[in-house]
């Protein structure tokens, strides 16, 4: 029998309005490659959701393209952009940014967070020393939100490092791929249009959050760039989906009544049932985590025992022969499945 | 009111089959990018389709993605790839293959066709000039089937090109975005087993022949290649779709019932309607095609006639006043609109 | 014994006079990487003699990495750059300029130089066509003077490309490998003022006009670029020489008493004393030049007695069993290497 | 009055040996690109003194490129380079390996050195991930000799590195930029012959051990790989000298004599003296080094009193307003100069 899993946001389809839509819409007739009126009208539902009326949309399939896309377009090709060591771009995606030509500049995290005085500190040190040519001049700054260890940046945080980046005329790029999550948690004290206000690029993650696949990538600040030749760059690095309306039909129906904000609610709903469990059964965690990723570290005993009956990540070995694992929910994580696991952590 | 389209072979959706598949298979699980149990059943599909039972399979989106990870894979970062003028790579994918860092070395074309005496006079001559080091070393050659025009490789004629690339150790590459129109074309001679012997590498095209999206990207001899770090590749490439059994949902329903060659059959009749109407108007192509792409040239006159009730692409202004123009049909061209269209050129 | 060699015009070492100033100069201490006096000074004389008093100039060690510098920094990563198929980025720097990520766009050549009509009608048909975007978008233009063929552009003809440039906003390039020898020509109705008027940047070749290596990348307009991460671009591109100082010195012996200029008239020179004894000898030339490159068309049997005593390039296989091959003098050609020469060709 | 440099190893020019012999050869007629006898003469002088008598062997003329044309040449192009953080590689060369497409994988450094643990720790917690192709795979090992701090590897450290590096088949190059001056520490347990043996790739550094310009990169193990495009790499990444004899006639002095040893030594007696005229001052060292660079740390007094005099490079700013500093000798240094800087040390 087939366990169940909590291996990530994605081992499911999509919601089924999503599916709805695709079925309803499927012998239209539009053109190619994203210009047609579903991508125009899911760019102006985002437009308002976002509250800045004449952002820059752009879709792409999914998240490695959309921070190579970014990455690329707001970089001069000398400069790297700096990242945390756990961000995604520095360990997850196959050397992806690395292939465009760019170092990624990495700072200590903490659990999984920039800190604005680390950035800071690095930029003066930088600067400081006058071989700076011969490094790589970082050009933009990448944070995740929520970020790859489940954990949020408050609007203090990132505040503090706008400041930073505006002082030395870099670009804020914000990985979005579980916006929703960070959005949604008990622990955020931002919203949407906060995101928006806070940097110069996001991108708003769909694969992660009810969509079969697809990223928004934002600018909220357009007056500040030239995207003449966006559509080739995306081209170029292959994300430009011939049947580019499937991408806009789901951001439709992602934002036109909330889902995007629902399904992530309830991915982090389900997310707390399961954190309340291990706390109470005195079972610690890596990352205080109040999104959907969950990080508890187990014994060799309980991690037999789950293991035995779930499916999920084998994050890291510690010490003392502990292994810390991860635990993820999404839009389509059942009550009855986090019943069933629940159950499974009490009785450990 | 919207006009008929025939601009391309992706403006709709799906065929239903497809859409109905995945709805069945909405909320199973499985894990992510490829490894689940529908993307193994499917290569097995296509494995029996091509007899070829050890065949490397690998999944990606589109077909710019699935160029530059099969050229990429092939090709020593020195080497450039082969291919004639018209060439998709050479024309319009952005730069796509540049950007990897390989040159796009060309030849003339042949109503879009390479000729293989052509290619070993070029290799013939490379090698003759002792500052080739100084040059772009060729490492494969690109052909399209159908191509760029509609046109079609004889057996013959793709037997002769592999002989010279044999010769020059170099490996044949198949972009298959059309593979079925071609392959179903009352003037082909080959089959996809054909295909699969001929070359050292291929892709069957899914966007353009009724899936979503998605493409197969075949390698019929295997133990020539070391596919260890192809994952990686597909990923850096922004190529690895997170849901990956969304792939492999779409190309198991092409494949278990002849889908596939039957949405490309369907394409191709379409096709051979308008190609007789535009025939029996006594108006000429720009190229002779048997295939799901048709190029007439019109007159002003009866471009401005048939532009009011269909939409169709402008392919290039030709002396005269002339102008050629292209339709495309798929599997989803209706009987009712190809009529019209058929009734619309006979009045012209 | 060894034969005379006509090959190249860098195959012998450097003029008298830069080897002099090296070792006069050999153990003064200097700071690297061209900050230094001498590197200061030879900026100021070449300012000087093309007549901009605010000019960046930036020093590399060859050819190749000049034109990649150059093209990089002038390009938008998305762009490509036209050429004539016949430019050296296009045929001779082992794609160089891919590896890069750029498109060399291709143009007819006519003697090895580019028409200002086939450019305007290029880019007229390039953005007449609404898939522009899926194509590759040129961002400058790059020209040769002397050309690869040893052909000259006149003034008129440069400042009809400029014109075209100036309306589609793209940068004008001129690769001055060979500047020198075609600014000496008897041929040329330009001097170097003019180049630096009519381009947005260009290269001032020492390699092959005496110095022991070592061009000069001028922006005579800097008001146009940002420069700030230049020398990052130049180390990046393996351009950036530790001991800099060595470009400086020799770029301050060619400009501070015209030896620049007159390395170059002696290489034309005696080239036009070859030139002069194939015409007497009726032996026709595959392009008309008059600058320090040679292409006369041989038999197979005059090509055996040349080549007995003569090293020379074969260029390219004609019909009728005859062959074209490349004659180059330079700055040390000496009188009697030349007079053998010709007396050879009288014989023949 | 221009202060006394111990900036650097590359502010002086070359030694009187190798211009004398530049000037003796100047007329020499050669073919260019490194195909001429000073080349050959000067590979199979190093094939000798490395005790590899097939040795393949390739002029570059600067470090940031050897470093570059030598990792593109081993890496996979999915594959990154695993370095300590401190490598030049990492630091200052302004990201050109990334500009490849290549990530630099970092270790942290213990003075300089890379640990054989951490290196196999490393590898070990990556392929147990079954993530691993998500990331970047590590395709080989840098390392420098002597570091950039100064510091030497032991035989036995770099037995083990290289241990570690044939379990998981990756291949090991060193950074020689400084061999000499690493071969010739009185701390150094190793020759050039045990270099060539230990590793798969490394250059030796002509630029700063007395050359104007030039590294020789060697394969010592020949057989394992293919070398047929090595021209075309190292001219496309703008390496290829045109009168590439400069070089083989600069590794011809340097190794028919054992300049390159002598010279190096001269640099490490200089720097000897240095480091004990620090240390009876009772000033202490950042790195404990026994080669040409060393790195003292200096009160803000000491600092202005001896740089009023001498030109050095302020390293690093440390806690209680200290700061490091790099002096640096080579075998330009005199020893009226070293008595100098003594002296003023004394008096601190």
């Amino acid at each position: 029998m087939q366990k169940i899993k909590f291996e990530t946001d994605y081992q499911e389809g999509a919601h089924p309005k999503i599916l709805e839509r695709l079925l309803a819409a499927n012998l239209e007739q539009t053109s190619g490659y994203g210009v047609d009126s579903h991508c125009e009208n899911a760019k102006n539902l985002i437009r308002k959701v976002i509250g800045k009326s004449n952002a820059e949309i752009f879709f792409a399939v999914g998240g490695t393209q959309s921070n190579t896309i970014a990455i690329k377009f707001l970089l001069n090709p000398c400069e790297g952009v700096i990242s945390v060591q756990s961000g995604h771009i520095n360990v997850h995606e196959s050397g992806a940014i690395e292939a465009t030509g760019h170092k990624v500049i990495t700072l200590p995290h903490h659990n999984g967070l920039m800190d604005a005085n680390d950035l800071k500190n690095y930029l003066k040190k930088f600067y400081a020393d006058p071989t700076w040519p011969h490094m790589t001049p970082p050009g933009m700054v990448y944070v995740s939100y929520s970020s790859e260890y489940g954990t949020l940046y408050t609007k203090e945080m990132l505040t503090k490092i706008k400041a930073v980046c505006n002082e030395y005329k870099l670009n804020l790029f914000i990985d979005g791929a579980r916006l929703g999550a960070g959005l949604m948690s008990s622990a955020a004290d931002m919203n949407i249009k906060d995101i928006a206000n806070l940097c110069d690029a996001f991108y708003i993650g769909g694969t992660k959050n009810g969509a079969l696949f697809g990223e928004a990538i934002v600018f909220p600040k357009p007056e500040k760039f030239n995207f003449r030749l966006m559509t080739t760059l995306i081209k170029q690095q292959g994300g430009l989906l011939a049947k580019g309306r499937l991408l806009g039909l789901q951001f439709e129906v992602l934002f036109e009544d909330d889902l995007y904000f629902e399904n992530a609610k309830h991915a982090d709903i389900q997310a707390m049932k399961i954190k309340k469990a291990f706390t109470e059964a005195k079972i610690p965690f890596l990352f205080e985590s109040f999104t959907n990723q969950q990080f508890p570290i187990l014994t060799q005993e309980q991690h037999k025992k789950l293991s035995s009956e779930f499916d999920y990540e084998t994050w890291e070995p510690l010490e003392n022969n502990k292994i810390a694992v991860r635990f993820v929910t999404s839009w389509a994580t059942t009550d009855d499945n986090v019943d069933r696991l629940v159950k499974a952590i009490k009785a450990l």
